[in-house]
C-alpha cells in the first residue's frame, strides 16, 4: 500500500429514455419518473465513480472492464454491482479505495431528500466513504434542457 | 485528523442575468459587466468549492447548509462568506481543508489579470491554498454561447 | 516536499477544425480524421492536465505559462512538450507530480484501442502515472453533436 494515494477522475452522461420500460437508476437507487438509457442500468453516478476508481488505480476504464453494447459482460448490470466488481479488481491488484465523491448534474430526480441514502448505497458498494452532491445548470445545456443526466467523480486509491 | 486526506468534487453553473440590478460576483471578486443569477450572489466558483469541501468532509452539500430559494438562509450571501461558514462547519467536526482548486469555464469575465487576486480572496476565506484557473469552450455549449458560467472544483480535507 | 499532496483541477475544450491542414492531436498521440483547432496542437487532454498540475502546485495556469494567441510562446507546441515544460517549472519550484488522471469526452477519436499508448505518452511527459479514460455524452451537448472534444483532469502534486 502506498503512503500517498493516487487520484482518479471520472465522467459519464446518459439520456433520458423514450422507452417506458426503462427505469431510472441513479447513485445506486431506483427513482420514480422517466427512465434513463444505457447498456447497463444507466446509473451515471456509479459509472463516473467506476472510471474515477479505475483511473486512480491505473487499471483501465469501465469499457475495458465491462465492455460496450447490449452483448457486453456489463449489459443490464446495476451500478452498485458494477462498483463492487470494480473494487474486487482493485483489491486483486493490492489497491484499496480511500475516498470518492460524485456530483450529479441534472434537473431530475431531485437528489436532496435521498442524498444520504444514496451515499450509503454507494459507500457500501465501494467499501469507503463515497459522497454525493447534486446541482442543476439553470436551464442551460443538455442537462438544463432536461435531455439527460451527467456526473463528475473523483477518487483517491491507496 | 486523518493521515490520508479525503477527496471531494464540486460543480456549479449560473446563467447571466437579464435584471440590470444583478452584479457579477465570481471567485470572491466583483467584476464589471452583466450580472449573474442566483439566490445568493451567484458565485459559481465559490459554490463549486463549497460542494467540494463539504463532500470531501462528508458533511452534506450547499443546499443542505444554505437552503434553496429566495427565502433560504443563504439567500443574498456572498460566496466568500458562504465559504467561511462552510469551513466553520468543517472545523466544528474536526476537519480542516488541506488544498482546493477550481476551474472557471466561460467567455467572460476574463480572469487572467485578476487570477491571483481571486486566489487570495478564496484562499483567505477557506484558510488553505485555493487555486483558480479559467478556460473557454471555443464558442461551444452554453458557456461558449455566453449564456452563463460554470465551475468545476476539487478539494482535499484532513 | 510536503507529506500531504496538493490537489488541482483542469478543464479544456476545443472545436473540430474546418481547416483540412489541422491535425488531430489528443492525449499526446496523433489520430486519423478531422483535425482540432487551437493555438497549439489543440490537445485538450494535455491542456487539462497542465492546468491540473499548475493549479495543484499553485503556479498559475496554462495561459500564464504559454500565452494566448497565434504569437504566444506556446503557439504550435505539442501537448507533451507543453507538459514537459510544465513539469520543469514545477520542479524548479521544488514540486513533483504524484499522480494525475484525465477523462476525454467526445464522439471521436475512439480512445479504447490506444488508451494504454496514450497513458504511456502522457506518463512519460509528466514523469508520474497519468491515466486516461474516455466517454461520450449520448449525442447530447456540444461533444455529443460532434462539435468538439472536452477533457477534465485532476492531479496530485507533492
Amino acid at each position: 500500500m502506498n503512503a500517498v494515494p493516487a487520484i482518479g477522475q471520472g465522467f459519464d452522461a446518459h439520456r433520458f429514455a423514450e422507452d417506458p420500460a426503462r427505469q431510472l437508476w441513479l447513485a445506486g437507487l431506483l427513482w420514480d419518473g422517466v427512465g434513463i438509457e444505457g447498456d447497463s442500468d444507466g446509473d451515471v453516478a456509479a459509472h463516473a465513480l467506476i472510471d474515477a476508481l479505475l483511473s486512480a488505480a491505473g487499471l483501465g476504464d469501465i469499457g475495458g472492464l465491462f465492455g460496450v453494447g447490449a452483448d457486453a459482460p456489463g449489459a443490464g448490470m446495476h451500478g452498485c454491482d458494477m462498483l463492487r466488481r470494480t473494487v474486487d479488481v482493485l483489491r486483486s491488484h493490492g489497491r484499496m479505495p480511500s475516498s470518492a465523491s460524485v456530483v450529479i448534474i441534472g434537473n431530475r430526480p431531485k437528489i436532496g431528500r435521498r442524498r444520504e441514502e444514496a451515499e450509503r448505497a454507494l459507500s457500501d458498494a465501494v467499501g469507503c466513504r463515497v459522497t454525493v452532491t447534486a446541482t442543476t445548470t439553470d436551464h442551460m445545456g443538455f442537462t438544463g434542457r432536461g435531455e439527460g443526466i451527467a456526473a463528475i467523480a473523483n477518487a483517491l486509491v491507496l
